[in-house]
């Protein structure tokens, strides 16, 4: 038996960031993970896919370099096999910075599966295969998998999740994705710039789901220019090697014959084996049940990240962690806001969003106004963009407080937080609009929207 | 006589915005612009630079494409006349939006100088060679100019300002470009970039004056790697035929041979012919005198932009105007705030700060901790950027309270108004990392560099 005063079960991004922040504020610290350090987000999630959608959009930047008075004398071509080593580089290069950085701090880190076993007294049990931990404080961070829907056919026809397609070498000839949220169009957008013919499947009336729906509906209608098909309302009701056999919304069905599958429905928290019954924690479905404080149903039992069900976003994640590890700690009264979440979808343009949407105003009756403008209004987007589409909307209440921002046109990703800060303290317009923005800069535009 | 409530000399940046704002708050306005709309910084200023600037970027981004998978069968070049015919059009749009905006808002627009006159009762007078206005209020916006120094010999053979620069159809054959500031260091980026020669001779030890000095010395090192030429601590003390004849700190002299002089060691407020003696107005050398809500020694008389001398930026002087017509239109206190103003130098990489800088905390004897780490500890930014160099710093006080932060690394122009709230709102380190930044962003830096 081993003592440590925390042990955290999951090494994705709410585990090892609240381990090596556990570590600094003195705890003794153990961290399970039995593949690979990074979770899905480093090893087979965000930043995999941001180092394809990389080089993608390079090649579309190149491909229309003429426009900026660049030209290319032979043929623009991209290397898929290199694309793919580099991601698997920096991959490599994050996780082991991971590592590193556990190491650093005195993490003691222990590559195997762990599970809860029970408690005596005030110690909180934790076994791997050939050894028990005791501790006084567990986090519980296994993160989620790809949901398999139940589908007739799936299993024999074969498909990819976000993690086969990112370990293909090969691109394949065309693709069907099933489902339009984030993960699907990511991918979607990837292989548009990279050639490769792509159908989307979407059950819902627009694609991006929790997303403002103007702004997805703008990026669908560009990537359908694109060549993207589209098939919305539409569900999946069987495949086999005929191809993926459909029904839309009226009734109206057809096979579509595709070289490849891409399974993209959704994500549910990863629990299996992991003996919560022994410790009774509270389950919603299958997410853990935690409170503001990331307490699950056991006062010294933490949960953070995707297990948790809420947003499923490794941001959401590292701060779940950060905040379960302050409560640990003591001192400071912070608790878990969702309000101010910011969502990307990193696709080009990006898109992103932070705060309430229109849709979710109007499904609660509140009053809202919305402020909007295209992003060429902001002269440095007209300089780095030809005919790229953008929107930037704000939407405030009946006091000019900002309650949401939903912006289209790059960098959304990086300007997404601005407007999330107005969110959080509840700026009004006039607040918010004081601070100098950097002239020129594409965040101009939440400056010269609040004036629109 | 005409009569308005507002006259507004001057229609760049500070004067547009504000006339923009005075008449959505119920001013009649009147603005004088005797050459172009948008002022020196969209016509040959901000805008024009950062379209070509975005050009050679994309120009430095495919020559290192296959680095990221992208591969190019011929030569890659670059048609400066069509990058400077796509400048001329965006300038054109821009100013166009510039009019229009003006149109719609209801402001008088007068193609025409316009001095100060006197005053008549509580109406001050402004005139323009056959008309006179009487109004209520004035704002003085008429900008800078380039400061022309009196070295030896310049007006005999000749110079480039940054107007010269970029109305120029062709490229010089090499350029000797004399103050390192940032429109001189804009100005090398951009030829360095299209494969003309660069000399910088800069009388102060570090480029980039008023900015952090590790960053920028960072930034002379990785352009001095690419080709520029540094003569720092130098001085011109004289240009013929030959040459620009140098003087180094240690007294060694030399001549150094050039086909094109841009002189940019400074910007000088424009007042001549104004008329400011008839209202006595208030001047500090070359600059008028304002308070916090940008009034000048008259109370009804205003100043907004590079004619208060204070940082020559657009942004600080939209916000001057703002605060200006804040404080005439009443119901708000206002005030001007200088400490929180970002600096931004458009290179490649960017580099841009905002509040105290360690060489400003050291000259006051002030009491400062430096967090700091390379920008590849964002994930982000090592998918974006292949060895590019890169560095975040934050200084905070003895409280953790926020006073600076400077960045080297793209996109720091849309990031450094992030770490601008925490210095305006003297957040301290714990305040401000409990933000969501979203994953992967190249902004996370300022959340992992708290935790540093």
């Amino acid at each position: 038996m081993k003592n440590f005063d925390i042990a955290i079960i999951g090494g994705g991004p709410a585990g090892y960031n609240a381990a090596a922040n556990a570590s600094a504020n003195g705890l003794q610290v153990v961290l399970f993970e039995h593949t690979a350090l990074g979770g899905v987000c480093l090893n087979e999630g965000c930043i995999p896919t941001k180092t394809l959608l990389h080089s993608a959009n390079l090649l579309d930047e190149m491909r229309e370099s003429a426009a900026y008075g660049i030209h290319v004398e032979g043929a623009i071509s991209a290397n898929y096999a290199e694309i793919v080593a580099r991601k698997d580089k920096i991959v490599k290069t994050l996780t082991g910075g991971v590592s590193y950085k556990l190491k650093g701090a005195g993490v003691t880190v222990v590559s195997k599966t762990a599970r809860l076993t029970g408690e005596e007294g005030d110690r909180i049990l934790v076994a791997t295969d050939d050894e028990t931990y005791a501790v006084s404080y567990v986090l519980l961070a296994t993160g989620s998998e790809t949901a398999i829907p139940p589908i007739p056919g799936l299993s024999e026809v074969g498909y990819w999740t976000s993690r086969e397609a990112l370990s293909a070498t090969t691109l394949p000839k065309d693709i069907t994705i099933i489902g339009g949220g984030v993960i699907g169009m990511e991918f979607a957008g990837i292989y548009t710039s990279l050639g490769v013919p792509v159908r989307v499947i979407e059950m819902a009336p627009e694609i991006l789901g929790a997303m403002d729906s103007e702004t997805s509906g703008m990026l669908r209608k560009e990537y359908a220019r694109r060549g993207i098909q589209f098939y919305l309302e539409t569900k999946v009701t069987a495949v086999s090697a005929e191809g993926v056999s459909i029904e839309t919304k009226d009734g109206k069905t057809e096979v579509l014959p595709t070289s490849q599958i891409l399974l993209s429905v959704g994500r549910r928290p990863v629990t299996d084996g992991l003996g919560l019954e022994t410790l009774s924690i509270q389950m919603n479905r299958a997410a853990v049940v935690v409170n503001e404080y990331m307490q699950t149903s056991h006062p010294r039992v933490y949960a953070a990240g995707d297990i948790t069900g809420f947003s499923m976003l490794a941001h959401t994640a590292i701060r779940e962690g950060e905040v379960a590890i302050n409560h640990i700690v003591g001192g400071s009264d912070d608790r878990m806001r969702y309000d101010s979440v910011p969502a990307v979808v990193y696709m080009h343009p990006e898109i992103a969003g932070v705060g309430a949407t229109e849709e979710k105003l109007r499904a609660e009756g509140r009053y809202y106004r919305v402020l909007k403008l295209p992003m060429a209004y902001a002269g440095r987007y007209v300089v780095e963009n030809e005919q790229a589409p953008g929107l930037c909307k704000v939407l405030v209440d009946e006091n000019d407080t900002i309650l949401g921002c939903h912006i289209l046109g790059n960098p959304a990703s990086e300007l997404i937080l601005l407007a999330g800060i107005a969110v959080t303290d509840r700026s009004s317009i006039e607040d918010f609009r004081r601070h100098i923005f950097p002239h020129p800069t594409a965040g101009e535009i939440l400056h010269e929207v609040l004036f629109s």
